[in-house]
């Protein structure tokens, strides 16, 4: 984001931290307080972590007190097998890092979304692909012991279709499965289209109510399932409104004659500006989003990656092989 | 079943009460001690009750004590829409017989069976049918009230794709929304091919480990959950043991020629012949089931008519119109 | 469209002859030479015709001679059966109006799209619903003659998928067929929000290059399928760029300090605003569409009020009880 | 088979010719006229050739004159990925055998079969996952050129829901893309359990009415398209009439007290058994068929070997990376 963007005092929705930190820094001009973040690169992949660690910087970000981490391959539009591996490897990376779980540990995988609505599909795909373990305890072949975890994982279908809030159901599973660790799968909402279906988010969080494609109304976090709760998600949406707010800056920075209309829209406070975009953009948008037009196969496709990184992370001496042997 | 089948004493799988009572009596000659049979007709529809009185009449049908409720449509094969709809309210009318619910009562329904294994998949595929409610409490427009109750729907999956018994995941769940009566929906196994996507079982005796096409493993009942549990359910597929079981049975009191092989496998006590069956058709047969080519649209019909069914008995004042309108 | 629009000379793609008739409405001030526009209605819904007469109102309009019938149900939002049920009779009515068959004729209908994009799969779902005769023949049942058309479907995959045209598969099967009539069933783009999933377009005109949700390029019509072809749409997305044209055009309509802004923009000729409107929007949206979160069920639904139409407007005797009980 | 079957002079239905082949040389206690049969191995996986010469040889087998090979991996139900990239491999190179095409011919695929009845969707499913290549021709990037051949895929659909019989919309197909190799891919019955998603048949004979799952009423051979037809295909099911006809087989040879029994069959000829089995197994088993209860899983297991073997034969030099990002 430009750092004198005219609606920069706005709420822009986007469930990742990295985008949020972009557009505070762009808003108020130097590193946010309480605020630490950190690039490098693993395997010419770039990776953020953006860590937010008081409640101040909590408030500035408009998101809980943790660790994120955006893991970006903007090419992988192009759909390189390689690419899609690499990738892969540095999630799995990433997510055995936050976890720091013990060999003996249960994880309890949750895909978050409705495998009836595409773009809020990611979760319940990647639950599809995992290499499920817990069930098989006593039955692990010899030749396995070691090397994987106890894994468990469900689609607990979105609030619409099911009428119980998604975070009860985890709630009542995890009292029975007592897991060491859940992860929770989701689709997000970006702020920039080319995030769409090539960002990686984790978070050490949990969930927070209205996060997500769906608008989960659940909090799944460490106080309420028992244990610790990472968030993976990729972005597979971006609100209309967004996208509208975004050409009108376009707009106001590139074409002089916009001067009067952009002076005019930096002469308001946030809240003016934020009248201003409901009353023109929201009644023309709703609640529609944007997506690829192939956004069936984008999510088969990320959710392959996902899983397999989940699946790499938990069950370090698994070889692709012996998982689809024992698949099933 | 003939009364003289060669069989008779051998366990043969099936999931309907009515089934086995037909096999026992045949075997016996006689009434069952402990059992009630009664038979009926509503809007030109067969049904049989079948009461198990006892842990006599327990034993002798392998059946936990209850009423278990068959509703026979086996012209349904010509694919009627007519006799669909009568078949539906003919459910509906006998599920809420059973439930005796009040009108502010909460339900819970699941779908038991893999979505992913057509001939397992009868029960998610209602849970994606129904009219769920419970969510909508406060929310439900004036002129809905006291037509409908709270209904709620999961559809958990199965312990090899999720590592986790479908037992506990709706203790889990029951235990945080604590339901008047759960509705476990499930494919079950017949012994006759003719039972196949054509007859419907409903029992107020909950699902014991071991019954369904895909093997539960769980026991949820009135102790395991708090509530009382009717099992509905319909034949999806006969075990392909049973159909060679079948053959050689009609063969030996078919074919004269056949004297000397029936009365060799009259001679035998039911050991005798179990393990006759065992060593012959055990090896051939393994895990397979018989099943019609065109699977996923039978499944379908039925799923259709199962949902109808409970829709039309847990919000009895709401039309289908009403249910489109309000349904998502 | 207001007529004041300032990107009126600009092309806005629209699939939809009616929007491309407001919009050179608004562009000239006054009645399109060579267009007649006649706007009825039945049962409650709203009709509008657009004939165009002559090349010049082609031109003009951006689309082929012929008569385009649109029909628009905007509260359909609302999931009312009751409407659904009238806005498919009355596309129903109007597709019988357009194709003028005697009893005798062969109906081939073409589902366009592809099955797995979801925003352009309306084709295809449409033809897994339809009541498919024509092999039947000989076989029907004395008490259906007469009452029912042989018709024929196909739904071909899309060129990315197949590596075929569906305009060489399409002139293939119909070179063995011979329909006296060919519908062409497809996912639309429209220029404004509210008619997606609530407007369906009827025309006489086949299908032209580069229309629909996925860029179809092969031309079907009277001429390269030897048989009158009518084309059955209704829209599922908006490009991403229109919305953000919609978004800077309202801006500059009712916000007083983007005058300046408006005054550049209306002294533009149209190759100027189409250049302006490519610099800023085009980079930023690229292929990318609007559509509704629950695009699966929307499908799904405007599917069924599609193939309802066609089995009433060519089998006009046969009730949907005999549909059911005859299909597959 | 054993060599005395009692039923060795019945019809079984296979597909497969090296079963009928097998059923033949037990019924005749010796060689083939005009049949010759070749077994090898490669890599570990067992091939049988099967060449039907000449029209006695075709009268005797029930199949057509033509080569039939077969290959077989019994123990894929294991899951190994290992044995089926084996299997794939193999199944590639005896395609490419068969076909002996040169670089620039173009093939079509036809995936038989009805993509709605699972155990009918072979043929769709494996054409989903092939790397189409026909319509990218001078769009194919240069350092691609010469590893990939021009490859177009259809999926027509069956007969009871498209209304065109399936050879009719390949040769319309045909008649326009002008293939110099048509493979067609099916689902089959066979006669062993054992084979049942286990084996691959490749024939250059093409296809013949009635075989196939779905009873396909097409020929599809090189006069009807004017190209050469390769049938590949594998068993999903085998009909339930012919497990019962084993088992009283099973029972007949193995039970002392079935040797009457035995005598009588035995004494009846071919017809005489024939009537037989028609009498006492029809009724009972109608259309049912025999399959796995994870029918789902084993099909989208077999696509996935049998697209990846014709995408190897036909594009010899391109990896799986570059299919993964070249494809769609």
């Amino acid at each position: 984001m430009p750092p004198d963007d005219v609606f920069r005092e706005c709420d822009v929705y986007t469930d990742l931290a990295l985008e949020a930190s972009e557009r505070v820094r762009a808003r108020t001009g130097r590193e946010i307080p309480g605020v630490a973040v950190q690039e490098f690169s693993r395997d010419g992949i770039k990776i953020t972590r953006v860590t937010i660690e008081d409640e101040n910087g909590a408030a500035l970000m408009g998101k809980p007190p943790g660790t994120y981490v955006t893991v970006e391959a903007p090419e992988l539009r192009s759909r390189s097998r390689d690419l899609a591996d690499r990738l892969s490897g540095v999630i799995a990376e990433q997510l055995s890092d936050l976890a720091r779980l013990p060999p003996e540990a249960t994880v309890l995988v949750v895909g978050l979304g409705n495998w009836r609505a595409t773009p809020d599909a990611l979760g319940p795909r990647v639950v599809e692909q995992l290499f499920v373990t817990r069930h098989l305890r006593d039955l692990v072949p010899p030749e396995l012991k070691g090397r994987m975890r106890a894994l468990c994982a469900i689609a607990p279908g979105v609030l619409g279709t099911t009428g119980i809030e998604t975070g009860e159901v985890i709630r009542g599973i995890a009292s029975r499965v007592k897991p060491d660790l859940v992860v929770a799968v989701d689709s997000l909402a970006a702020r920039s289209l080319d995030r769409i279906m090539t960002t990686v988010q984790l978070a050490d969080t949990g969930i927070r109510p209205g996060s997500g494609v769906g608008n989960r109304r659940l909090s799944v976090d460490r106080e309420s399932v028992g244990a610790p709760v990472i968030a993976v998600g990729c972005p597979t949406v971006v609100y209309a409104m967004t996208i509208a707010m975004e050409a009108i800056d376009q707009l106001s920075q590139r074409v002089p004659q916009a001067g009067t209309l952009r002076s005019y829209l930096q002469g308001l406070d946030a809240r003016g500006k934020q009248e201003f975009l409901s009353g023109i953009l929201r009644p023309l948008m709703g609640e529609m989003v944007v997506t690829p037009k192939e956004v069936d196969a984008d999510v088969e496709e990320m959710a392959r990656i996902i899983a397999g990184a989940i699946n790499a992370a938990f069950h370090p001496g698994i070889t692709e092989d012996e998982v689809a042997r024992y698949l099933r």
